[in-house]
């Protein structure tokens, strides 16, 4: 069944918006009486359509309760080019991330128009909502710029730097730690790495540096590898 | 260090292929007694240029050992578009793919040019060959398209199927498998699924159903998933 997310309920309808109406009249070419996924405020609902004329109403039939992710994973990686954020954002959305904080680091610096900054995040919002529907999430994952990496300071959870010093714990060893957590938060590096600085900086206000292994991975598919074995980890 | 794969060797010097040579000298400016890294027979060596005017000499210095990595990890997936393809291609050569297996299933036809399979085969491996010298592998994944599952009667190894039934053995499980193994065949379904058709001459194959979790994930995005999970449970 297809999924959307609403952003108003009306007693017991919901307010879908213009894309997904489309997408259900236009692309998908529902009928009167189709039934849909919808969620809102972190809760599935079945919805049946009435659709008269040109009008869609989005009628609730029943709430169901699906079993929500206890663990938080949020991801801090710099800003890239558009082509790879956009892969970044879809993926880590599929895969199940919470947030994702984009930032610059000293050895890439991708100048964002704070004019455009407005229409970037609507951008990567709707290519957050359209994979949450599509891998059935029941959340949209968060994106947030920051200024740099001050601004983490305080961050509460098992805090991760990916490091590519040798004789480092791996991030297997990190993941089986004995503290409990309920939130990670993994600082993923540039192409070249972070500097000496930026690691020192991190690992001062307690991010831990580990290696997540021998393989050398392009900066996008990092957060993907990250994501995957986060997943198995906490797989039965 | 930028690594090359070699196609020839002649004495004590390599012979690259044009782009390459176009790489070195007009992408990456190289200048006369830089080095290289050329990989050649799955063997590592350092090589330093002799340039002169137009002529680009690749002079072998020493032997490096590298570790060879001695699992085998062979996917099976649909064709799919161009885009998607491509990204499969790259993202698995990256996570060390031993070989590539493309075909035809109920739900995905793709149809192939035959007269066009050439110029398609040449474009893939061109972007594994990519993919392996930035990741700094020692060998190039092979890619092969079959004409359907029956071509994979036989074939060695641990060897899996993605399902979507539930109450299946996980990945998990099969990878800690008290078998040993120095091959994993995994097979991919398309967007929607293999057939229970499928499935179930897979299975007399000798493929076993499991599971990969909860997640919905796009078709692209399960070989990535795939592989790095499996790179995660060899990591030490």
């Amino acid at each position: 069944m297809q999924r959307y997310f609403a952003k108003e309920k009306n007693n017991n309808t919901f307010i879908l918006n213009d894309n997904d109406l489309y997408h259900i009249s236009t692309v998908m070419r529902m009928k009167n009486n189709d039934l849909i996924e919808v969620v809102y405020d972190n809760k599935l609902y079945i919805c049946q359509l009435n659709i008269e004329n040109k009008n869609i109403e989005v009628i609730i039939k029943e709430e169901v309760k699906e079993k929500v992710n206890s663990l938080n994973v949020n991801l801090i990686l710099p800003l890239l080019k558009e082509q790879k954020m956009d892969l970044i954002i879809q993926k880590a959305t599929e895969l199940g991330v919470s947030k994702l904080i984009f930032l610059n680091t000293e050895r890439t610096v991708v100048k964002l128009d704070l004019k455009k900054i407005d229409s970037k995040l609507d951008r990567w919002y709707k290519i957050a909502k359209e994979a949450s529907e599509q891998s059935k999430r029941l959340d949209i994952p968060l994106i947030e710029v920051l200024s740099g990496f001050k601004d983490l300071e305080g961050i509460k959870g098992l805090n991760l730097v990916c490091d590519t010093k040798e004789n480092l714990k791996s991030i297997k060893n990190a993941l089986k730690s004995s503290e409990s957590y309920d939130t990670i938060n993994i600082v993923v590096g540039p192409e070249g790495g972070l500097s000496n600085k930026e690691i020192e900086y991190l690992n001062k206000i307690g991010f831990k540096s580990i290696t997540f292994g021998s393989r050398i991975l392009r900066v996008e598919t990092v957060p993907i590898y990250l994501l995957s074995i986060i997943n198995y980890e906490m797989m039965e």
